[in-house]
């Protein structure tokens, strides 16, 4: 792009106009100098002296998938443990917490064993999270394709029994937020089992949860209704289950699925945390946060080893900057947010016997893109007032391209909520996410570095507010 | 990220909370729900119905880089026209211009070959486009190290005379804006071997214009002032560029580089253009568009095949919903744009012989990344009035993302800024851009299809507003 004359011209006029709420209104004009320009310095510091980057290397290409219970869950423990020990921290504990072990086994097998008119077909999948696997001699039975839960209760015993359901509805892309397109559709994959078992179903296969169509099978937990059987479960690439479909449009389809995964008994493993404790108000918590775990696919890279180094470095440079916090300041890296929530549950019920206040909690657990701001969550009681006072910091916020809407803070943080502080999740551009979540693809090379950098500097401007001014 | 049952919960909560203006206060609530509604109309086209994606796809795997003059810039002007002959437009032409034919030839050598620590280092370089190629025999020389144009007008011809002058400032990493960026770096590229051989140097090397630290070297064109000896120059990537500092601050360095880049003799080319004819007003037009040509390197993809598909998938996708324009709408793909603007002179010449007015034109040449919005630029006497009756549409677009700022539209459509309409420049998400610009990394495989998608509804709701509302 650019011919040279023009683009030199075109940098120097490119000013954008943000809205220019006048902080002046508010009598605060000096403050608020001070505040953009301590958040202006946050994000040079973040874009030039981070860890975050290499952390996350090291994360992902050193250490790799962390699936609970896994001896890279328990290196990535040691690692960034010794990460927050090298940051000055005042404090840096494990806390422990019980985690499922499951282990997807050999690689899995679905094939369409009696197509008239494409012969054998191999179709590229894997077993969900937290499946149980086929017998020995895996499964053949017809299937059956159906757009929802509902669908499968219409069909009933007589059109479920002794078949593989395959739940087929896309996620919807129209949806300008990916997140609103998986929520559509999730429920085939987490619920989708137990509802066909309770027909009789013997297996299911899931049309991966991504919004395009590929060739990447999108791993994800289940969760199993105790009432009913636990049938085994695998998704499906959204490229095959087109073709699957297609198949059964013409003619009845057999498929013959084979897994190998199996639960293990609980293992013990730890939340790792380090704090900056409050000058003026320690009883107060701000909390970063993002989860170590992984799925035992790809690298965890964007989910969420992004989360966890952003966090990290949210301490990092601000100490850097010279900050002493007010309150005080937490880094939380979760254990087994992907198939259990046993850290998150861990740390709720230790901080609600302690009789902890956490005036906000931020996790970062949607992938290490451009941020684009954050949801905001709290109980009833106390959400408008609180929210209103942290859309009053907007101003310094939308320079960085940074909103703030309404909604989850974050699967490891809600479990705080009944504190009554804030709860925070960062926004950051969805539109990739869906590429890589949960599958091989989820790699080191796939997070931009400036990107990932931009979202830790979002999350410590935040937190400089929230410690500067409160919630009150 | 998020355990099932929470992520439901959060799907559903998620409601964004955009400033709400109200345009029933101008008395117009009916007209805009019908805006809001055919606007959400073209985002569900685009993202479903688009051909861009495919376009995009031939563009850069069937046919490949599109350097102005070489076969492949032919091969993109004849598919381009074929595809826009398939939309059912009105008109669809190729408009004749002249262009230069630069040829890069024998891959580029630069050889540290002095160094006593490191004996001789290889460095990755790419000629910079339109440079002249070495002697057969090369050139060595000692280099000398400068962070501006100024440096080398301190240093005169008693620093100069003989050397090889190394530019190495960088981009400013902590720029938001990564475009500031690069337009604070990019006078190094551009001017930098004229600034040089002012003072008899023999060569440069230019460090890459990227914001981070890799071993990819980025081309680009300089200009030569007629005023000096054109000397050879040389894009190092930025590893290498650090690498070399690093050895010039502890020995003399000699370096060898060798190219044999060559001009010819002019070519004839063409833009292509298609357009529909506006029903009431067809004097006025709105054009969308972006450049055919790329650099030698990479497939251009983002710079600026992207541009391109963007620009027909507007006028697809408005015809896909049965719009039929007031106004003339033509899409404009122009030839040339990265080393003479030879596409954009013969436009404008043309445009402005016949007396045409533009109302608006709006080029896509930043990449196929999610879009943030629009730079927008016009004449002194109208800009203000114009840009403020845009802004009032900003409600309509807020919902996906985008606001508006004052700004560039784009090298190809500035000629036309004199005809007093407003010119706009897609403005995408910039932070990956200078990862892949004019780069062997420039592929199709680094375009998001839904991101890029997403620009060319962006596009196209701009289009259909100054279209239904004009700008007086």
């Amino acid at each position: 792009m650019f011919f040279l004359r023009l683009k030199v011209h075109f940098t120097l006029c490119l000013i954008f106009i943000f809205p220019l709420f006048s902080w002046a209104q508010n009598g605060k004009a000096g403050q608020n100098d001070e505040d953009a320009f301590f958040i202006r310095g946050i994000y040079d510091q973040a874009l030039t002296h981070s860890s975050a980057y290499e952390w996350l290397h090291v994360l992902t290409k050193k250490i790799g998938a962390r699936l609970s219970g896994s001896p890279q869950a328990a290196a990535a423990v040691s690692y960034t443990r010794q990460m927050l020990d090298t940051l000055g921290l005042d404090t840096v504990w494990l806390q422990p917490c019980e985690v499922p072990h499951w282990e997807r086994g050999a690689p899995e097998v679905v094939r369409v064993v009696s197509s008239y008119k494409m012969g054998s077909v191999t179709l590229n999948g894997v077993a969900l999270g937290n499946s149980v696997g086929t017998p020995p001699s895996g499964i053949t039975a017809e299937v059956v394709e159906v757009q929802s839960l509902n669908d499968v209760d219409e069909l009933g015993e007589a059109g479920i029994a002794g078949k593989i359901v395959f739940y087929n509805r896309p996620l919807d892309p129209t949806q300008i937020n990916t997140f609103r397109a998986y929520g559509g559709a999730v429920d085939q994959r987490g619920a989708g089992a137990s509802r066909a078992a309770r027909y009789g179903a013997l297996g299911v296969l899931v049309r991966s949860m991504t919004t395009g169509l590929d060739d990447v099978p999108h791993t994800g937990s289940l969760r199993y209704d105790p009432n009913y059987p636990a049938i085994p479960a695998i998704a499906i690439t959204t490229n095959d289950a087109e073709l699957l479909s297609k198949l059964l449009e013409e003619e009845a389809v057999r498929v013959y699925m084979h897994s190998s995964c199996r639960m293990l008994a609980n293992e013990m493993s730890y939340n790792v945390i380090g704090e900056i404790k409050g000058s003026e108000h320690p009883e107060e918590i701000i909390l970063v946060g993002g989860h170590l775990d992984s799925w035992d696919l790809g690298e965890g890279a964007h989910d969420d080893g992004a989360g966890c180094v952003q966090s990290m470095a949210v301490l990092q440079t601000l100490l850097q900057l010279g900050y002493r916090p007010k309150r005080t300041l937490r880094c939380v890296m979760f254990m087994n947010e992907e198939n259990g929530l046993g850290g998150g549950r861990a740390y709720w019920k230790a901080s609600n016997d302690k009789k902890e206040y956490h005036l906000a909690a931020i996790e970062s657990d949607r992938g290490g893109f451009t941020p684009r701001g954050f949801t905001c969550d709290g109980e009833d009681n106390v959400f408008r007032r609180k929210f209103r006072r942290v859309n009053r910091w907007l101003p310094l916020l939308e320079p960085y391209g940074l909103g703030l809407s309404q909604g989850s803070g974050g699967a490891d943080i809600n479990g705080l909520k009944s504190q009554g502080g804030l709860l925070f999740g960062l926004y950051p551009d969805s539109q990739r996410y869906f590429d890589y979540h949960h599958t091989s693809a989820d790699r080191f090379e796939t997070v931009n570095k400036r990107e990932m950098e931009m979202g830790a500097a979002a999350m410590a401007s935040l937190v400089y507010l929230l410690d500067k001014y409160g919630l009150d």
